[in-house]
């Protein structure tokens, strides 16, 4: 239990970092001030993981608890403050650090979920709205559809499911420690970044405007 | 008690399947992938219950424990999927769908903030929030102004409202059973697609540009 | 401990007062019904302590237990139904009544906070949450972007968490009583009122095409 618990704060804090720059880099191309990049860095970080603890009753939700997770997001939205260079989209940067937040939150929130005592189903369900619901937050609050809406968006919640599902099968295994937990983290993310560098789609989705031709 | 498990579980079970079919259609009205479609149909039929169940302290919510009530959302969204072609617009479908999700969800969510103890006109609450907060996170979600707060929309509150205070009457008097609360769902249901089929609006209101003349 | 009570009951009711007030002329700026009005209202007044209530675990929120706090939002909905004229457009009146519920309820979720328990930072954190909570769900509800996230709008986030740390450091030294609580959310609101009056920004802050050149 012991070793879950390294496990899970490693990655809670690499997902807050990158959930949190995501936020910031969002509130940069809408030129938001510094309160604001540093506001939407917050709740990009915290708001998957404050989701998943309202429905499932896990009250106080951990970032008012663990109060070094709201420290960091804010550390991670002032880098973003002062190393981002303002007036560009980002439009790539944003989803790759989207995409490695969404890969280590479904871990991390299908863990909570089963720890909760969840039936696994609900678990994973439970990680995939800690993974997508940090990124929902941000985009309502910035005025843009959430990516995982977004017509024919390349796969989205497709990876997620997967890492969830394989969080319950590693799981009911009894294969679970740090390293394994870890490695499909990297392959959720890994395979997030793959569908977008190679433009993966369900069958039969169009390709909208803003991703030309293919 | 029994009997109340038996009308809950019809009200919710029918419920999920209008509201999942009303996210499905916004979906596909906005271009939506498969997986868009199915996730709004989720998120749109068990959104409202999430609010109640949250606001209230009924934790986990119920979704993630009656795993049924996801299933079902999932089936329903396939069927939009399946059933119904791209490139239409789908605005009276949607408001039908929509109202009949209103009627059955109003007697559920009073129902159940009653079995919670909540005051009356508290649970008459629960039931309007668990009724239109749905259809409220499907239409932000979409970037659409929610039904609830268009500009002269037809009466969707005041039938709500009705159905909530029909509940707690009928239950002050010793007369709730199965027949008479699906009773009051359809009489509800039935209010607002009248006030959608014949534009019934308060004093006062005026015509939006879609509604045309009237 | 009772005078505390009186302090809080003073705050909130006032508070949500203003924020139905902001809510109401929000729904009147975007030609909303009668209905929609008075749910804005209802809306923007409880939703930031119902923000706090859930992330906490203070369930069943307050406004479902207390429920005269809908009986006063519903009051005061009313009266700009009644009192404020159609076709304008509201924007100071909007934003100073915002102004005043950032004050009262800052001061108010962050005393909510420590007498659950929080640590005295997190109970700040509840604190801006309960204060920014409900203008957030305003301003998205009706699509605009809020005012926490708006392009260089003035100090905001400042004078909040100016009031939160006020709060915690008066409970600290033991100066707390109904006089303190109220001087320091009379400071806080006048702190961002005077921001909006002599447009102070951030350093690095560029003004938006609404605000002209100062």
């Amino acid at each position: 239990m012991e070793a879950l618990d390294v496990t899970r704060f490693v990655l809670t804090a690499l997902g807050i970092v990158a959930f949190a720059i995501s936020g910031g880099l969002m509130a940069r191309k809408h030129d938001m001030d510094a309160v604001g990049i540093i506001a939407l860095a917050v709740v990009t970080a915290t708001g998957g993981g404050m989701i998943r603890d309202v429905l499932i009753g896990a009250l106080p939700v951990a970032a008012l608890v663990e109060l070094w997770m709201i420290a960091l997001a804010i550390g991670a939205g002032l880098a973003v403050l002062l190393f981002v260079p303002e007036d560009r989209k980002f439009r790539k940067p944003l989803l790759i650090f989207d995409a490695i937040g969404l890969g280590l939150f479904v871990v991390d929130g299908t863990l909570k979920g089963l720890i909760f005592g969840l039936h696994p189903f609900a678990a994973v369900g439970a990680g995939v709205l800690t993974a997508v619901g940090g990124g929902v937050i941000r985009d309502v609050l910035a005025q843009e559809v959430p990516i995982i809406f977004r017509r024919a968006s390349e796969l989205y919640v497709v990876p997620a499911l997967l890492g969830g599902f394989m969080v319950i099968g590693v799981s009911a295994m009894g294969w679970g420690n740090t390293i394994t937990y870890l490695a499909i983290a990297v392959v959720t993310l890994g395979f997030r970044i793959l569908a977008i560098k190679y433009r993966w789609h369900l069958p039969g989705a169009r390709y909208s405007p803003e991703h030309g031709r293919g």
